[in-house]
C-alpha cells in the first residue's frame, strides 16, 4: 500500500478569523486521498534570539521535529506591509537554526494566500520563495493561489466560498504531491 | 537654535553579541551634532495578532508613540534566511496596525546590515524597502551600509573596528539628516 | 509665472496596441495645468553594449538629453514574465551609462502598469523600484496605479475607459508634481 | 551509452570583454563528461515588439528551437541598475511568446553572475528566479555562483582566474546535472 504524503501546514497570521486559516481549512477539507494535512499552530513560537538557537523552547523543538519528519510543506499566509507576516517569518527563523540542523532543506513546499486587496497577498509570495533559497526548498510554481478580495469570499464561519479558489486549492495540493514524489523517487 | 533631528533607532537582532546592534552602537557614537539617536529595545515585543491590534499590549504603545515622535527612523538589522529577521518584521507590523494610526507615514529612513557572508545583509534591505513603499516611507538611497565578513569587523566588545564601515555610517546619517530637512521643510 | 514642471514619459511596451501606451496617453490628458508630459519612443533603442557607452548611437543620446533636462519621469509598463520589460529595462541600462553621467540622479518618478492578469504588472514596479536606488532615482509611493485585467478596460481606439483609473492616474500625477518640487526646492 | 545532458548557455552582456563571458567559457572547460554547453549568441536579439511574436525574426525563432531542444540551461549575466540586463531579458521576453509556445516550460536552470562591485551580481539573480515562475522552470538552488571583484579575477584574454570560482562553478554544473536527471527521470 502507498504511503500518503505527509503535508505540514504553517498558517501566517494568529487572527482568530483569519482568511489564510479558512485557505487551510479548505486545503485540509480538499487533501487529495494520497496526501494527509497536519497544521501546527505558530502562535506559542517566542520571537527568536540566536542565544539559544542551540537550546530552543520546546515548542520550537517540536515544530522542527514536525517539518523534519513533514514530506512537505503548505504555507497559507496574509501579506503584512507588502512582504511576509513578522510572526510567520520568525517561526521560519526559527526553526531553521542552528544552519546545521537544516530541518527544511530539500523540502518541496506550496505557497497559498488571501488579502482583503486585489493582489491576494502576491508579495509575501515572492519574498517567501526567495527564502525557499537560502533554505534550499524547493517550491512549485503553479497554480499560484491568489486570493484576492477575501471579505467577500469567506463567510462568517470562516469558510471559504469561492468555488475557483476552492478548485485552484485542489490543484495545488494534487501537484504538490505529484511533485513530493518525483523528488524522493530513488532513480 | 536649530532643534535636533531626533532619529529613532531599531535592531533587527535580539542575540546579545548582534553585530548589528554593534552598528548601531557605532551609528550613536558617529551622530552628527545636530542630531541625536535613541534606540529602541525590540526583544520585548510580542507576536503580532491582529485580534488586539485596537488595544495592543503597553511595549507595542510605546513603539508607536516613539515612531510617531521621531523625526526619522534607523534601522540595523542582519539578514535571515535571505530576507528581513522576522522579529524586526513582527515589531514592523505590530506598530503598523491598526491602519489608521499611520505612524510610519511620511517618514525618512536609513538602513543598515551586516552579516557573516559575502553579501553583507543586502537581500534584507531590498526587503525592507518594498515595505517602505506600503508604509509610504521615504529611505534614502545612497550610501548603502552592508557589512560583510562581520566577524573580522567587529571586536569581542562589541565595537566596530572596521574604518571604511564607519566613515560610510557617518555619511549615512549626515544624509539622513539631510534628507529628513528636505522633507520637513515648508515651502 | 510659475514654470510648469516637465515630466518625461517612457512606455515599456512597443506594441501598437498596447494597453500602457493607453495609460500614458490618458496621463498626457489629465495633466495638470502646472506640468506637462513629453514622451519618448523607445523603439529604436537598440539593445545596450557596454563597448560603446562612452559614443552611444545618437538616439541614446537623444534620450540621455531629454532625461537630464526633465524634472520628472513617469513610466508606464507591462509586466513580462514577472518582471520589467526587457525592451524598458535595456532603455534605462542604455540611458544610465557611463555611470559618470548620472542623468537620472536624484529624479523624482512615478509608475503605472497594466496587465491583462490580476496583478496589474505589480511584479514589474517593485523590479523597478529597485533600479531606482542605484540610480538614485526617488519615487512617489502612493497612489499605486496597476490596472488589472487591462483588455476590459481600454477600448478599440486605445483609450482608458476605467473611470477609477483615470482618477488614480490625476491623483499620481498631483502627487508627482508635489513631490518634485518639494525635492526641487531651495531651503 | 547515457546521453548527454544538453546545455544551453545564455550570457547576459554583450561587451567583447564581459566577465560574464568569461564565466561561460569557465563553465564550457570544467564541464563535466555527462554534459555538453552549448552557447547561443544573444548579440542580434531585436527588442522584443509583441506585434511580432507570431512571425518573429529568424534569430528569434532559432533561439526558441535552441530553448526547445536542449535539457537545461546556463545564464551567466552581469548586474545591471541593480536588477536583470534589458538585454537578457528581452531575449527571455521574446522567446516566451507567444504564451502557448512555452519553450521554457520544466526546464531546469542554473545561473551564474559576475560584478565588479562586492555583491558579484546577486540582485540580478534573485529577479530572474521571479521570472522563472511564471515561465515554470526549476532554477537549482545551491551552489550560488556570484563573482564580486570581477576585475581582479578575470584575466586580459578573458580566462576566470579565481580557482575557488572554478571549483564553485564545476559543482554548479555536477548539480544542474543531477537535478536534469531527476527532472526527468521516469517514475
Amino acid at each position: 500500500m502507498e504511503n500518503k504524503v505527509r503535508i505540514l501546514g504553517l498558517v501566517g497570521s494568529l487572527r482568530k478569523g483569519s482568511y489564510n486559516r479558512a485557505l487551510m481549512r479548505a486545503a485540509v477539507e480538499l487533501s487529495p486521498e494520497n496526501a494527509s494535512i497536519e497544521v501546527f499552530d505558530l502562535t506559542p513560537i517566542p520571537p527568536f534570539n540566536q542565544d539559544w538557537e542551540k537550546d530552543p523552547p520546546q515548542i520550537v523543538k517540536d515544530l522542527k521535529a514536525k517539518i523534519r519528519t513533514a514530506d512537505a510543506l503548505l504555507i497559507a499566509t496574509p501579506e503584512y506591509n507588502y512582504s511576509i507576516p513578522g510572526v510567520l517569518k520568525n517561526a521560519i527563523d526559527a526553526a531553521s537554526r542552528p544552519y546545521a540542523d537544516k530541518v527544511f532543506d530539500g523540502k518541496p513546499v506550496a505557497i497559498m494566500s488571501a488579502s482583503i486587496g486585489m493582489l491576494g497577498g502576491a508579495r509575501a509570495q515572492y519574498h517567501l520563495r526567495q527564502s525557499f533559497v537560502f533554505l534550499n526548498m524547493h517550491p512549485i510554481n503553479h497554480p499560484e493561489v491568489m486570493l484576492a478580495h477575501a471579505k467577500d469570499n469567506v463567510d462568517e464561519n470562516g469558510n471559504l466560498t469561492n468555488q475557483e479558489t476552492r478548485k485552484l486549492i485542489r490543484g495545488l495540493l494534487e501537484e504538490l504531491v505529484r511533485w513530493t514524489k518525483k523528488l524522493q523517487a530513488v532513480q
